[in-house]
């Protein structure tokens, strides 16, 4: 592209200085009829533009204000003031879009502090705030920095298919797809609905994993990932849900479950490693509003880390790897839960673990990100490959300070006889299944993968707390605008 | 990743020259009890694992056939034979997986000739086979481009909402999304849908372009791409459409129509240069299918260059530039208009181009790619900005040799009172977009994005012919099966 966004030249501004150049932006504020800070969206910093308002047309001068947009020609030069290494001495200003400024005082461009409610009611324009410009980019990054992992060690991204006739794993309720005008819905003879006269000929839904299609791929392709949205059709209201989110998912013919463990490891370091590499203005932003936001916080809930701080240690410590068992272990003997400081106490083995556990495992107990392994057969799913104390199978779950799980994942039942023998005991369907059982017959192979939800990733590295500010277009209960 | 893919091996054979390795892979052949071709997805070349039978248990060698799944470890050495440059000297096989032989007999895993129907119908296998092997690694490799070009060029990946309350731009029919029983929908006081009851609480379809949200993020991010599933609730069974496809859409704030076209060359140059350079293997076994399948064709029909030649000429040609109405008056005046052997033959400028038409400008007429812009504002969509001229509008198309239309794009109507206007006369609601209206309110600027369909880009990459061919799980009318 020919022109320069305005991180290019802060970059590079040695081979512009002195030069005339063109910018464009909108201004973020405009102090005593001189300085301009202008902003293209490229980075957080804004770009210095210097008027000199006499030389100016003060029809022009009168539209520059907080939000408007500008074209500016003019000579780059060292900054005399604070702040910036280079400003622009303008030689000319065209005034590209002002604003409807009646209608600009009830929006949250207007220059002053919004909640972060009034911000989501607004998501159309927050991507124009610090904030959330921040926010975007590093989303940005994370997301790229995941196909760039992928790539380098030779998956292949595999787009499986968001409409599905299939219920992978009957993991929570789905949304239905139709293209049936709801009022006249086609019905067959004994009064059932007729699905052969939808679209797709039956009852179709939104994916809620492409795991196991992605198995099937995998099965062909050695390694593969897929990266895309996913559904629930859950009516949870909490700042960790949505109903649409978008799901990494890798998939490896051959890997075992240490395996996958150390590419989840790698993974995760790899990514959060690249954002401190490539977004430190950003980094340096949200960090700061990070710690700001810790002292509004009672003292024993503040994060004993900043954010850059958190994100430079989970990437030098070692993940530790727990079973399941010593896990319960810890727990039953542990002062939290003997003292009943916990609101689910774990009585015993076989528990499911809540949140407050998974945080006390990492934050208390070991202070490192945690992979537990090894669970309960039984609160695990069908596809999760049977170790041979019959009891518990071969999962696993990364767990990260301050949020809990941010990874879930498995060997799979390679074994086509244990496979369909858990499949009846779970109620899962062979026919339904017919493909996924075919992978079993042919050539079968151990295999391993796993999940991970983009937006939990986001959350950790942008220091967010509501999940519904770190993608641009929440859909939650009730609530799907834009 | 620790182990390493054949493709590796094979790459990088001489650091494991004379040592022992591990592989595992599928059996493609299993030559006269000795030569086992073994392959593992990462690559179309197979490594070659040279068995003496009499070191190994009979039960071993009985279970080696087409499919079935190894772990070999045996020392490198150089090839006596043909074909490779090394080979493995196998001194340890684990069959990891065999095969239920007779269920084997069906699939499209025997090893001989099959339709596409029939691989279509196994999709869930077809990934092993060598020519969709080729065509999901290059898929990947298209992907992987398409990121790696907009990250270069400061642009931001965002992700736009699958589900949606708004209809964007009333492109073709949507699927509807909910979560309602069909069997028991609430109704309200006057009999209507009770929507307010539904999931979101308001009737929600599946997105048919991020175009517009993506406007809104270009608005703060300035360069911004969605990359992402659309789709399209037609009745259209051809082999080039499909009811979710993927989509690319880039927009950028303070771009014209000439830097969009500039962009959407250097794009799709810099795709496919990726795919030529990174896909040599892949790229020359579809180029011999291709020319093979030429072949079969009639002499007129068959394409002029060969696979690599075709993308190697895109690349290297300068894509021509051409406004509609030039395009009529060519087309009008061709002897292909004027001898009646157009299907829709061209009568008068403000005609709609049919594929026809657009293969002729850029097959027969131009011998390169071409991008129409300034089209007729009635046959384009309503956010396209006006022409002076008040009859076109600052749309474009590029079209591209075999398949016509590969990008659709335009300059955006950045001045709200003639988008107001231009809405007002093709019947779009204004308050169902108010926060569209709203990017046009506050610092409005010029700019400009286009969509690209990725399954038409692999299509023309991979020199396939049917769109189902290049999306793993194809979801069109009366099929959604896995």
């Amino acid at each position: 592209m020919k022109k320069q966004t305005i991180k290019e030249i802060l970059k590079d501004y040695k081979k512009v200085l002195h030069h005339d150049i063109t910018v464009y932006g909108w201004v973020k504020a405009f102090r005593s009829n001189r300085f301009i800070a202008l902003n293209d969206g490229s980075t957080i910093n804004n770009l210095q533009i210097v008027v000199d308002f006499e030389n100016f047309d003060e029809a022009v001068i009168s539209k520059i204000s907080t939000a408007s947009s500008l074209k500016v020609v003019g000579e780059v030069v060292e900054s005399q003031g604070a702040g910036q290494t280079v400003e622009i001495i303008a030689k000319k200003i065209i005034v590209l879009g002002d604003n409807f400024t009646e209608e600009l005082q009830s929006t949250i461009l207007q220059p002053k502090k919004h909640s972060l409610e009034k911000l989501r009611e607004q998501a159309h324009l927050r991507f124009r705030t610090n904030l959330f410009g921040a926010v975007f980019r590093v989303r940005h990054a994370v997301t790229f920095a995941i196909h760039s992992f992928f790539n380098k060690n030779h998956f292949f991204n595999v787009h499986t298919p968001i409409i599905t006739g299939a219920d992978a794993e009957g993991a929570g309720e789905m949304f239905g797809v139709t293209s049936f005008d709801l009022n006249n819905i086609p019905r067959t003879e004994d009064g059932e609905i007729d699905y052969s006269q939808d679209f797709f000929g039956k009852q179709t839904n939104l994916t809620v994993s492409g795991q196991l299609e992605g198995e099937t791929a995998a099965m062909g392709l050695g390694r593969i990932y897929t990266f895309g949205p996913t559904f629930r059709a859950e009516n949870s209201n909490t700042t960790r849900h949505l109903a649409e989110f978008w799901m990494v998912e890798p998939e490896v013919a051959f890997n075992n479950l240490e395996d996958n463990i150390d590419l989840a490891e790698d993974f995760l370091k790899y990514v959060i490693q690249y954002v401190l590499d490539n977004c430190k203005d950003d980094l340096e932003f949200l960090d700061k509003r990070f710690v700001e936001e810790q002292k509004s916080k009672p003292e024993k809930e503040r994060a004993k880390e900043g954010l850059i701080e958190k994100l430079q240690n989970v990437v030098a410590k070692r993940f530790m790897r727990v079973s399941y068992t010593e896990a319960i272990e810890i727990l039953l003997n542990s002062k939290e839960n003997k003292k009943g400081k916990f609101q689910f106490p774990i009585e015993e083995w076989g528990a499911d673990l809540q949140s407050e556990h998974e945080r006390f495992l990492v934050e208390k107990h070991f202070e490192s990100p945690v992979v537990l392994f090894d669970y309960p057969k039984d609160i695990k799913a069908f596809y999760m490959r049977l170790n041979d104390d019959n009891k518990t199978v071969r999962a696993m779950d990364v767990l990260f300070p301050g949020i809990g799980e941010i990874i879930g994942g498995s060997e799979r039942e390679e074994r086509i006889e244990v496979l369909k023998q858990k499949m009846q005991e779970m109620h899962v369907e062979e026919e339904e299944l017919w493909w996924y059982m075919d992978t079993r017959k042919f050539g079968s192979v151990p295999h391993a993968g796993f999940g991970l939800g983009l937006e939990r990733l986001v959350l950790f590295v942008t220091g967010m707390t509501n999940i519904r500010d770190v993608i641009p277009f929440p859909r939650t209960p009730k609530s799907a605008e834009f």
